[in-house]
């Protein structure tokens, strides 16, 4: 755990000395919250600052709050995130949820809107101005380990998160670098190639998306705008883009489980319009989707998309993680809501999708090709039976 | 648990239809923390907020950080204590350290000095305008009665809590009412007494506590300053009042051991002069004791002096909680540090101590003899092995 926690805060988050350090976790998770705590502070962290969540606290307010305090932000969480990103905060967010289903039997539209919608804003513009140093990472738990394997062996999930997150290397550091030196190559090879369009093909899957001129792929590692390097997410076996919001069309079907917020997505089929989903089917948690699309104007557009290979470590597991840090990297996937500027040279302009809701599905897998249309028209096969085909 | 959070917030916190609530907990606590949201949601809260506090991530503070970040307080943390007061927030707190000894082996004064001194500031302005209803509760645990019993036996310490808080009663609302009144007539007989000076003897003690003449004795139930009662400690047994913090004098032995931040204080010995304690000694724990009271100015004066007699259910346990919710509750109990100004009448006036830091520490039992002299000059028994003289 003490590996897990140097390697989230030194190649992760990259806390500097003297800078405040934010940690979120869940309860459940307070042994790794300590250990990240003591690894920032050895780092030489300012001070380290912990909020705490709680899933059941979460169910409470859908049960029993009036609509109106749904998606109510109290005054001083806003504070608070704007502080982090006026101090130029490290943030060390956890995840890993010790009841996935926890929320499965609560009206599915209630469970979609409850998100603290202000403080989503704040989030997404710090994200956008590239303020903070921030990583994700997983904490394994008796829980999720039930979910995923029907027994609560949370032992054999460190395993995994450890292979995952390449703790099982002996220079783990050299194995990331390694890592994102390889994933930053495919990311510069689709710029030389100034995709325009993304095409997917496979079963119930018939999806175009438009990029803009300025959109730009990027691998492992991001910057913050004063220059410092993190890696937002541990793992990450991703390349990814912002899309234009407005040039997806078609249909495409989800090929893994969702989990979202407390309940899990089965079989998420969606259809595009204009950019926009105009229609949502699901063997299961349809109306949490509709729900969070209900969220704000732009919601049902596209933010992100990002290709993945079968030679993802978490792919290669064969396993779904109901946990999407995990999930998205076994896989290709796209996001609806909110885009990310740093992938658009130019920042937030016309086209780039802004909401307060980001939810990425998966949307890859052998049976999928995946192709490109360069801006001169030529098609490139990108993936094909889950092959990266340029490297 | 859904019982005992009922009582927590109908009855202490005294929760009302579309009031704000603030839950403050440890992560340990969270079983507990999530019934008392239930059920202030179902006494009709607008909204419940939580924030769960760490003790490790204290420790850690207190391992790591720089002399002058030790009693710093994060803005936010600050900004959110304002808005409780301002929007008039009913707060129900948890006590229950799951590791009592958890920082036994820090640097006792660095310990004494950890604590956020501008929201304890902010928290003493509230509590002094009385603007929020508000009750403390235990959590038992299994570190918390590892510590009482020697083996980890929570369900043991959950049936004594129940019966220190009257759940044992088949009416435990109808219980409190009774008790609620009963220590009242002892508060109301104490002022018409016009109490002067208290006197404390005792093997090693020779103590005593002068009074102010506005100082009001109060029994369990406290009023906010709009009117809306409360029970702000469940249990409480005493009977209380604010001494002119000028008028202690003499020398007094602590009879119970004193759980202090994570350290345990044995043996303690204080020695006023003039109202402030000139001297320390205590078998173990000395420096974190030392510590606090540098903290400000007046920390080394008394805010408060409190009556317990052996008819206190807390009493009758013959035990030791190492827990001050409940401790101070067995027996007769002084604080240095901050006063309440609800048992004065005109509030903060002259005499009465104000001071970021607020400890109670024990002083009562068979073998101390407590007596009053009144304005007039007339000495009055109070308390003889351990038996109320004045019902």
């Amino acid at each position: 755990m003490r590996r897990y926690a140097e390697l989230a805060v030194r190649v992760g988050a990259n806390v500097q000395p003297g800078q405040l350090v934010e940690v979120l976790g869940r309860v459940e998770h307070a042994p790794v919250v300590r250990a990240v705590t003591a690894a920032a502070y050895r780092a030489g962290a300012r001070y380290v600052d912990v909020y705490y969540s709680d899933q059941h606290l979460r169910r409470a307010l859908i049960e029993h709050a009036a609509d109106d305090v749904l998606s109510w932000t109290p005054p001083w969480l806003l504070e608070r995130a704007k502080q982090i990103g006026d101090e130029r905060a490290a943030v060390v967010a956890l995840t890993g949820d010790a009841e996935p289903e926890l929320l499965a039997d609560l009206p599915g539209e209630r469970v979609g809107k409850a998100r603290m919608k202000e403080l989503a804003e704040e989030n997404n513009r710090q994200i956008n101005e590239q303020l903070n140093n921030w990583t994700v990472i997983g904490v394994p738990n008796a829980g999720w380990a039930k979910q995923m394997f029907g027994e609560p062996d949370a032992d054999r999930l460190w395993d995994l998160v450890e292979y995952c997150v390449r703790l099982d290397e002996d220079d783990p550091v050299e194995a990331w670098r390694d890592h994102v030196a390889r994933i930053g190559r495919r990311a510069r090879t689709l710029n030389e190639m100034k995709v325009d369009t993304l095409h997917y093909t496979g079963p119930g899957t018939e999806l175009t998306i438009g990029l803009l001129p300025e959109s730009r792929w990027q691998g492992c590692e991001s910057e913050t705008a004063e220059g410092l390097p993190y890696v937002a997410n541990m793992p990450t076996e991703e390349v990814f883009t912002t899309p234009d919001r407005r040039r997806t069309e078609g249909v495409v079907r989800s090929t893994r489980p969702l989990a979202l917020y407390g309940q899990i997505v089965r079989g998420l089929e969606v259809r595009f319009e204009g950019g926009r989903i105009v229609d949502v089917k699901a063997d299961e948690g349809e109306d949490v989707v509709r729900g969070q699309l209900q969220t704000d104007e732009h919601a049902p557009f596209l933010g992100e998309v990002a290709l993945v290979d079968g030679d993802s470590r978490i792919g290669k597991t064969g396993l779904t993680f109901f946990d999407t840090l995990f999930d998205e990297n076994a896989t290709c996937h796209v996001a609806y809501g909110s885009a990310y500027a740093e992938a658009v040279d130019g920042g937030v302009i016309d086209g780039v999708n802004v909401s307060t809701v980001h939810t990425d599905f998966m949307i890859g897998g052998p049976e999928i090709a995946v192709d490109a249309v360069t801006a001169d028209g030529t098609l490139v096969p990108l993936l094909r039976d889950d092959v990266w085909q340029l490297d």
